[in-house]
């Protein structure tokens, strides 16, 4: 075992009090009244990064929450990694769902409950008690370390990326390390290598200055709800195919060799449904339900409005109806291409009589890793030599824009080992993560960290 | 001029009084907090009827807000006219939107302006003060009268429709009398002979027990938005008729000479669209706007709701969806057959996979009035000398489910002579009623009783 790995051995109760002391910090990005704690949570990394050997650390203030920043330039001739991360939390409601206070956290066998304890506090702290494991040990290290942490994940990254894009050089390195990810269950691991973009969109039809009585109008005016109700459906084949012109002119095909991999992925559809209570699975046509949630785009209709949603009734034409629409893209498709052909199917579509809007909220493009950067086999290695078992590459059906814009905009591949699993409730009461896992992780980490720079520094 | 003209002319004065007295009642029947003022004013009522002659009134008490009710039998040889009407009004919000206080009624321009001037307060009023005029002038009245007053025709009249069901021997008469209804413009009578019917349901339809994330299960499952809009859309055909099997069966279909008239009425498409900032029309295929919109049945989604509706976005696939749906129905068709006809669609077209609830809010039947009541003729030729112009005899877009009632229930027809216009505003801030026609309205309506009595009792 290395020095580094008894390090974390022997300090792993001292490494939870510290993550303690993370999580106490309410730093819920969504929510204007936790401000001051975002801020308390970044100065704490910045202090951490110190203690940790990082001495070059400081805040970042943005449009918003601010980023940490580390830096540690061991020999510029060396290889770079990047790690990024986030402090910021989801708000913890509903409150009264919780079985212990989402700020205060507390340990039941062996499982660390807090708002945060994996998603990203838990999973971002394994990789910087690696870094500290083998700083402490080697009293330097052996390659240099960039960290981007931002404070606004949950909220849509807004401004690290602008960051990311202002200041490519300040941040470009030679592979990115990530982990906020998930493993198919707890006792397998998993790489994520691809995901999916995100283009999301908001449209509103309107066709009269106010709601119209149902008794006076009906039948001599169009319902926009009936008009969006058709543009809606329009959108899907009898395939379950989206129908816009061009949406899948640069979708990457899966090749018979990926195909393979996802047979062998333990995914049990069934069970997967029946945990929420959905009665069939809808995959593309000629797809899998694996292969459909992951590596094919699809349109969904997120959010659908209009008229009197009240209780009861109410005889009337609505004014207006609106839609949230959101497509998730796979590598090549362009976010600015669909966005143009959805905009493109409205206008042809919508009546002349009808005015409409086509917003678009933001997105993040899809992204799909090297499949020969040598640091996925270092990565492979570390968690089969950890968990005792292969790991499974797989690709997300989710989105992290930044890691998209590591790619683009810096050109370079993460590696993304995560360790969190459905049971860890993220984003839900009672959030927490096995520190097993956790343990696991630094382990992982310090292997994949050791066996990395060594090879990059020969 | 008959001795009770000249009576109605010489006492107007006291009947806007008497009026006003009655508008500073807020009788609003939809909030609980004003029960105690519907009370108030019903006992009002009450004795105001008594006042006028009709010594037999009373209240009646239901399950929601009382019923005035009152009766004078001259001789029961004689004809009886059932007067209906109601004494509760719509809320007053938005408050800030008035000029005035809408319980404090104020006269500007010869126009009285209060919540309920018009609906149904004000024109309710008109056929209280014919009675009145031919009762002080006369010392008795030449027929038989009941009245039928009730206090919840703003939230929909269901404890009346259940008395009128419980009590058809009590409120049987000759002939209704209704003031609750408009005309085409201020200066040109108008008769209202048919009404359409409603049917009003709201369909759920659920796919899962919670929202799910759309990057997680995006592709892999069924979107109940999505069928909601291919239910919706289907519902309707590209010639804007409504596809559920058998919707037009029972349809009475316009005579050559109905048509004739619907050419004849007054109606101006354009400037009725522009009004409410409407583009284009859109009728029935093969009939024009004016009949679309009054003699022929409707479709109409008149809410819908589902997943996300929030300020930016949320990555969700929503577990429901929900739609309200309304039908107006024309004569001959039937409430229950058109929603077995669209329980059917829903049972044929749901997928499999997934639940949905289709409820019914209650309706209302479609209504027209028989052509050769010999009223109509004493009707037309009331508002004729009245206005000196010919009333048009319209059918009218909206219901009153009491007067289907009357018709279906008790088997009689309703003269329905009512002397709102647009700028009354009724349901709206500033409702108000035009005084001069408060006074033609009593005036045609002692001409008609006069008329219709004197031939009677010959």
């Amino acid at each position: 075992m290395s020095a580094a790995l008894n390090y974390a051995k022997t300090n792993g109760e001292t490494f939870i009090e510290e993550l303690k002391t993370l999580l106490r910090m309410p730093s819920v990005s969504t929510d204007p009244a936790y401000e001051k704690d975002l801020r308390q949570c970044a100065n704490w990394m910045v202090n951490h990064l110190k203690e940790i050997g990082i001495e070059k650390a400081e805040l970042i203030e943005t449009a918003g929450h601010p980023i940490v920043s580390g830096e540690y330039i061991s020999d510029p001739a060396r290889p770079t990694i990047l790690v990024y991360g986030h402090y910021d939390v989801q708000p913890p409601d509903p409150l009264e769902l919780w079985d212990s206070e989402p700020f205060e956290p507390v340990i039941i066998d062996d499982h660390i409950f807090a708002r945060g304890a994996c998603d990203d506090k838990g999973q971002m702290f394994i990789l910087l008690k690696a870094v500290e494991s083998i700083f402490r040990t080697s009293g330097s290290f052996p390659c240099n370390l960039k960290f981007l942490i931002e404070g606004e994940e949950e909220c849509g990254s807004p401004n690290v990326m602008k960051y990311i894009e202002a200041n490519p050089d300040k941040l470009v390195a030679d592979v990115a390390l990530v982990c906020d990810t998930g493993m198919i269950d707890e006792h397998t691991p998993t790489i994520v290598f691809g995901m999916r973009g995100l283009l999301y969109t908001e449209v509103r039809l309107k066709n009269a200055d106010r709601d119209l009585h149902s008794g006076s109008f009906g039948g001599g005016v169009a319902n926009p709800i009936h008009v969006l109700s058709e543009l809606v459906a329009g959108l899907h084949d009898e395939n379950n195919r989206i129908t816009l012109p061009g949406f899948y002119d640069h979708v990457l095909e899966l090749t018979d060799a990926e195909r393979q991999a996802y047979t062998e992925i333990p995914f049990d559809a069934a069970s997967w449904l029946a945990e929420v209570g959905v009665g069939a699975a809808l995959p593309e046509s000629g797809y899998s339900v694996a292969e459909s949630i992951t590596a094919r785009p699809t349109l969904d209709v997120n959010g659908i409005w209009g008229g009197y949603t009240g209780e009861g009734s109410k005889t009337i034409i609505p004014a207006e109806a609106n839609a949230k629409i959101s497509c998730r893209l796979v590598p090549n498709q362009e976010c600015d291409a669909v966005f143009e052909s959805l905009k493109a199917y409205f206008n042809a579509n919508v009546p002349a009589s009808m005015e409409y809007e086509l917003h678009r909220h933001g997105d993040g493009r899809p992204v799909i890793m090297d499949a020969d950067n040598p640091a996925m086999t270092y990565a492979i290695s570390a968690l089969e030599k950890t968990f005792q078992k292969k790991p499974f590459l797989v690709r997300s059906g989710g989105s992290i824009p930044v890691v998209a814009a590591i790619k683009h905009n810096l050109g370079m591949d993460a590696i993304m080992m995560g360790f969190g699993v459905e049971s860890d409730r993220i984003h839900a009461p009672n959030e927490n993560f096995g520190l097993e896992r956790f343990r696991k992780g630094v382990e992982s980490s310090i292997r994949f960290l050791e066996a990395y720079t060594a090879t990059s520094s020969t």
